[in-house]
């Protein structure tokens, strides 16, 4: 039998925000090969369709990738492990307009197939965004992109599939950066700890 | 100065497919505390703007959550711990249609402030969404929801923040939970390791 439902006296209400975590921080190559490229660091980062594959990534209208978003017809999602940690940071802290992020930081852009925006070569996984829709929201534009292309080091593969534990990826935490710790189950086959 | 661009000669490509990780795993409660409630674990979601503070869900229309999301205004998010990682995976994998998972789970409803939709009183981080658009993607369906109530259990609280170290969340990584390690830094304070 269900429980009666109950108020929320042992919770405190907070100021509205959206306080989801733990969320993923990936590198986002965007721009043209032949004219201007850039990376930001993105959370705001989410998949929203399997087939066709999509991921939704929101950017601010003032940030220089806004622009080069706007402008072509893609970006791409690298994921980074722990070890780019400062790169990772300072791509979502410094602006593309004044520095060439690339060169700052030592990674190397690599040309996608599909698309005009770079893949960064030194991110064991990366994926080719082609864009599909975008949405105004307030503070944050909305890109829809297809995943068209993927891409991944043959270090982080395990049984023919990408190997989490082996990318060793960052997770943001309301202003914090965290690490994975160890796997706890799979889809489908969690038993009750309790039984 | 910036490195050549590079062909991708060290990667592999594989299938398309959106494989970004690590992603949020919540509890989403649907439905109307007057009529039929439920419960459906998501990991197709992301923050899609701050300001308002808003979150994207994904859910097929095949599911029995779907047609509580369409019928009602809106739905909760709820984040929850490792403990309970069985009734988290146990939300993704069975159908509301023939279960009441707040009575099989012995999980407790707890009304919403704003919307018709319940939260789970067993989740120390629940947030109110009004559903404010639906996109048709594919698979898919795309709901954009605005958080308009953020709650937080006493004890998951550090200096008037969510510490998500003290909630442990579950993270989902390519079919695979895992739990967090520990905090490597933050947002605009990580210096360089290599310098």
């Amino acid at each position: 039998m269900r429980k009666v439902p109950e108020k929320m006296p042992d919770k405190l209400s907070l100021k509205p925000d959206a306080d989801l975590f733990p969320l993923p921080v990936v590198l986002v190559g965007c721009g043209n090969m032949s004219g201007g490229i850039n990376i930001i660091t993105i959370s705001w980062i989410g998949v929203v369709c399997s087939s066709p594959p999509m991921i939704s990534i929101s950017v601010r209208p003032q940030r220089h990738s806004h622009r080069l978003l706007m402008e072509t017809d893609g970006w791409t999602v690298n994921i980074p492990t722990e070890d780019h940690l400062y790169e990772t940071d300072f791509c979502g802290t410094h602006s593309g307009k004044n520095i060439d992020k690339f060169s700052a930081l030592n990674l190397t852009p690599v040309p996608s197939r599909r698309i005009s925006a770079p893949m960064i070569k030194e991110c064991p996984v990366s994926m080719e965004c082609i864009k599909r829709n975008t949405l105004s929201l307030g503070s944050h534009d909305m890109f829809l992109g297809e995943v068209v292309a993927l891409y991944a080091s043959p270090d982080v593969i395990t049984d023919n599939e990408i190997d989490a534990g082996k990318v060793r990826p960052i997770t943001y935490n309301i202003w914090d950066y965290w690490n994975m710790g160890k796997r706890i189950g799979s889809f489908g086959k969690c038993s009750n700890r309790k039984e």
